[in-house]
């Protein structure tokens, strides 16, 4: 065994995140590590729970990172919402609507699904069907952005069918958070989780969260223990909240704490609503080259999210082949697709610090570059002045 | 909410745990990001995995860390081992074996106690004359290392028990690993979990995990799914396994896992006997200071850890006070009693980087200093020079 220090290659993240993380960030991270329980800790965890706030757009008293990356974090919605034997409405349109049905049935639950194509939204219609035939389900779950096709669904009006048959909403949010609208407050949203390598920008490793009172109300009163002794929300709770007497839970990861706060400040510096303009902006040069290449988006336009473009691999083109040409040639990394559509479909993100017109315009000229060079049937040579002629005519 | 860039103040942090990290650690952990399946992340996957199965002293084919901390890792060797109504005997001589019984109620499992002073090491016979009596158990699960006590139990003696009687061990080696003697090949443990802030000076937020081949094919003739999707090891080992063909199962924590690569490294590089030996050695630096100011330890000399000091605190001394003026006038951390010895004793952690003479003569120092200031009936001024005398009298 013979390893030494790892220096990783410097790469260009336009996959599904983890994205091109803020050089600010990882100097946060890197500051010494203090204790879990130092107070100087305890208030840089509240401001955290402000930014969170923020980020995700309401009030709710809970708004905190789980110790572990976004399934975690589903699992902690669900394991918290869920009691055995109760029926939960999930709605399946990709691989994390599947994801979701599997937590369903692991906390003995009984999943009654909605189901859709990938690549489309979540058909609301549907929705309100399901739950008027199921009226004793208490739950409906989605995904608001699904990462696995770049399909964004009704969020709010998913909400207000759920309000309308007494239902909680459990919502991924993992590819939404901080680049795309969000308004967990004004929609009404229940239970949801968040990563922090996509729109935030940040290392992987956590995943926010953020509870109703209704939703919290519900774990509450439970009437069997959380199955998760680590994702337990009760306990969790006693380290996260209760003023100055905090509860030692679990020893949290101080240093991606740090670096969590940081990307939050640097969201809140620049402005959620000018986060959320800036990912639409780009997303339409990266749109404007990609369709001049030739490439056939996945997802009709009024369901497709702007961080992450799914885009029909060309008849004839080798997935991986080009993946890896990309990584040796360019060091850039962009997504495989995932599930059903592995094989078919590339992710190309634009996500958070890696959401800019040079990602865009390098992006574009590296895929040009190795598609022609592998004898594609694409419009050579057409993507980057094509983006750069939107950039022209799109003043920033 | 005016929060800005997080400075945390710098400590020296000689609690149970985060220990002081090297900044060797941090540095690593600051480089740039890339994604959780590229081949050069794979490639130091690797090596994380071998450089484990060093600290862990075991050739067992799966050891990786659990993307979460160590109470998670805890978790996930229950989740995966325990069915519903099987039954675990599980001994409790301090917190975490409490908290190992919640785990198997959790489960499903049904825990038969095994119980212990806290202070006290796991007694064998005891742990016979139960196993004798349930020859149903299938499992026999203890704490190596009672991180809220400093007790050290037994854990070869244990394991050849629990193999007497057909049953696999499941072990907490979260302070133990890289602190003292710890042999998972050579004692037979089967299933052992550890964190990364203890003796391994890094960062807070992974659980290094070893299961035998015993404890996997116990995983893989399982009847019932594991009820954690995210600690399922059927499925994270399709991610940490599986040659060059890598499953995405959840986005990995890339760069605490840079930090814990070169946390390893630094401990090949010490070597794990040398860095054993030195925790013993200034642990008993430590306890000449302590024993000179008139301190007590909790722990029979025979069953103590070396890399944690519990000592009881001196009668009319309040603990807070103390703690609280420690961190202020010195930014030194030490840790509280946890749950029956809280306001009772004091955790004096001598862990990894911060194992060292500088750290055992600047805490004797502090401490002599501040219950000296409170009137606390102690040995006023004879602390350092005991472990002076002590550090002269034994060359390293």
């Amino acid at each position: 065994m013979n390893s030494s220090a790892f220096h990783p290659p410097r790469r260009t993240l336009m996959g599904p995140g983890p994205s091109d993380v803020n050089p600010r960030i990882l100097e946060a991270m890197s500051r010494p590590t203090i204790g879990h329980l130092d107070p100087a800790f305890i208030e840089m965890m509240d401001e955290v729970k402000a930014l969170l706030r923020y980020a995700f757009q309401t009030d709710y008293a809970l708004a905190m990172p789980i110790s572990a990356p976004g399934s975690a974090g589903m699992e902690a919605c669900f394991v918290n919402l869920v009691e055995p034997g109760e029926k939960v409405v999930v709605c399946i349109n990709g691989v994390f609507g599947g994801r979701m049905r599997e937590n369903v049935e692991r906390c003995g639950g009984v999943p009654v699904v909605v189901e859709d194509a990938w690549g489309r939204a979540v058909d609301p219609d549907k929705v309100e069907a399901t739950l008027a035939a199921h009226p004793d389900a208490r739950i409906l779950a989605f995904v608001h952005a699904e990462t696995s096709t770049g399909a964004r669904s009704d969020a709010r009006t998913l909400a207000e069918i759920a309000r309308a048959h007494d239902c909680l909403t459990l919502v991924d949010a993992v590819t939404s958070l901080g680049g795309s609208e969000l308004r967990v407050g004004e929609w009404g949203l229940d239970a949801v989780y968040s990563g922090t390598q996509k729109c935030l920008s940040c290392v992987p490793g956590l995943s926010p969260v953020t509870f109703s009172e209704r939703a919290l109300e519900k774990v509450r009163r439970r009437k069997t223990k959380v199955q998760s002794w680590f994702l337990d929300l009760n306990l969790v709770l006693g380290y996260w909240e209760g003023g100055g007497k905090r509860t030692y839970h679990h020893t949290a990861p101080v240093n991606t704490l740090y670096a969590l706060h940081e990307a939050l400040i640097l969201l809140r510096e620049e402005g959620i609503e000018r986060a959320w303009a800036r990912h639409a902006y780009h997303h339409r040069a990266l749109r404007a080259g990609l369709e001049a290449m030739g490439l056939r988006f996945v997802v009709p336009e009024a369901e497709r999210l702007p961080q992450l473009n799914a885009v029909a691999i060309p008849e004839g083109v080798d997935d991986a082949t080009v993946r890896s040409r990309l990584l040796a040639d360019y060091d850039l990394e962009i997504g495989a697709g995932l599930g059903v559509l592995a094989g078919k479909v590339w992710r190309i993100g634009l996500m958070g610090y890696a959401c800019n017109r040079r990602n865009v315009l390098f992006c574009l000229g590296a895929l040009d570059a190795v598609l022609t060079d592998l004898g594609a049937k694409i419009e050579s040579g057409a993507a980057v002045p094509a983006a750069m002629a939107w950039y022209a005519a799109h003043p920033d």
